[in-house]
């Protein structure tokens, strides 16, 4: 059960970098919010009182979530696939590939989401990474078939 | 801070298919957006002018988002629950037992929302993968209330 | 590649922790929609003909699910950064407040969203959470920069 200490500094970095990537996304949602003054609780109308509150849904601020819940769907089982991956003595510089391969097409996908970007791009970002997650999955579920 | 070998072998088999799992969901609401349709972001309908987007929610959609939603309200905090859970000294056969329930009642769960089966086939399957959530909680703040 | 035992520990403490106030969420969700009869999938309406499945969104069963979501989105980056940060050699006691200084933001968030206490209580509680997660963050990228 060891580690390439290289490799898991690897991992490190990126799923850092990823998970930051989402978080900034809860920002991103909140500015949309303020700019257009669509707010859902009650409470937070408190401050204006000529806002309505819990009325109608805006496209800039869905777009924002949207973005956000792909990252969810997205990133947060490669936290897991990744470090799991790390378990299963791969080529370090197969593993390193992964990892840059997924990071750069999840930047990508906000970005593209996030301007709106023609399609094909947002698939083809979203398919690069969610490509590299179920390579790392199969990679876990063959090496550890023997312990199910 | 010892981790038995095969545990971490059942459990990495275990997560990797639950992330897998969670994983296959993105297709199946995008086979049923195309099914039906239904798409949310401008872009998406480009290559069809008559297309309505953003117009109207459409159930079957819906019904893999609940789904592929409860994954992530399940599933995700198992990973990081079953991986503390192997620090906590468990007997391998129970912990074996509460990867297999969660894996066998996840995996249920899917398949019953998705086929519509009736009640209460879909609170039985998603008690029982809370159910091992919770225990697993339970045993990890009681092994570490010590260092909180 | 080493972690100090007792921040391992206190690490899993905090994150069972906080891995189990999200999963409260669902039967909080479940006990606001039992209470109003509000439903979505077709099968749950079962044992109650006279309901109408599907149809409004009420606002007490959203409230949950809104805090349901939030936990999610900024919960589960800290499970993940929490552990990666105990791999940067970090001070004990400066760890360990953070991890005590997220576990009560997020603990206070859930509470403030669901009694409802007027702002800014929720936004100082989820800054509080956020900035953890962004400083566990920053610590990672920089550590690990190097094996990018």
């Amino acid at each position: 059960m060891n580690v390439n200490t290289e490799l898991f500094g690897a991992f490190a970095f990126h799923a850092g970098l990823m998970a930051v990537n989402t978080l900034t996304k809860s920002f991103l949602t909140a500015r949309q919010r303020f700019r257009k003054g669509n707010f859902i609780s009650r409470e937070d109308g408190a401050h204006k009182p000529s806002l309505k509150i819990g009325v109608g849904i805006d496209d800039d601020v869905e777009r924002v979530r949207r973005a956000h819940q792909n990252d969810i769907e997205n990133i947060f089982p490669f936290l897991t696939l990744g470090l799991l991956y790390l378990f299963t003595n791969p080529e370090v510089s197969c593993a390193q590939l992964c990892f840059r391969i997924f990071s750069g097409a999840r930047l990508l996908h906000s970005f593209v989401y996030l301007w709106e970007i023609p399609q094909p791009s947002r698939a083809l970002a979203f398919f690069a990474g969610i490509g590299v997650n179920f390579y790392m999955g199969y990679k876990v579920l063959c090496h550890f078939a023997g312990s199910i």
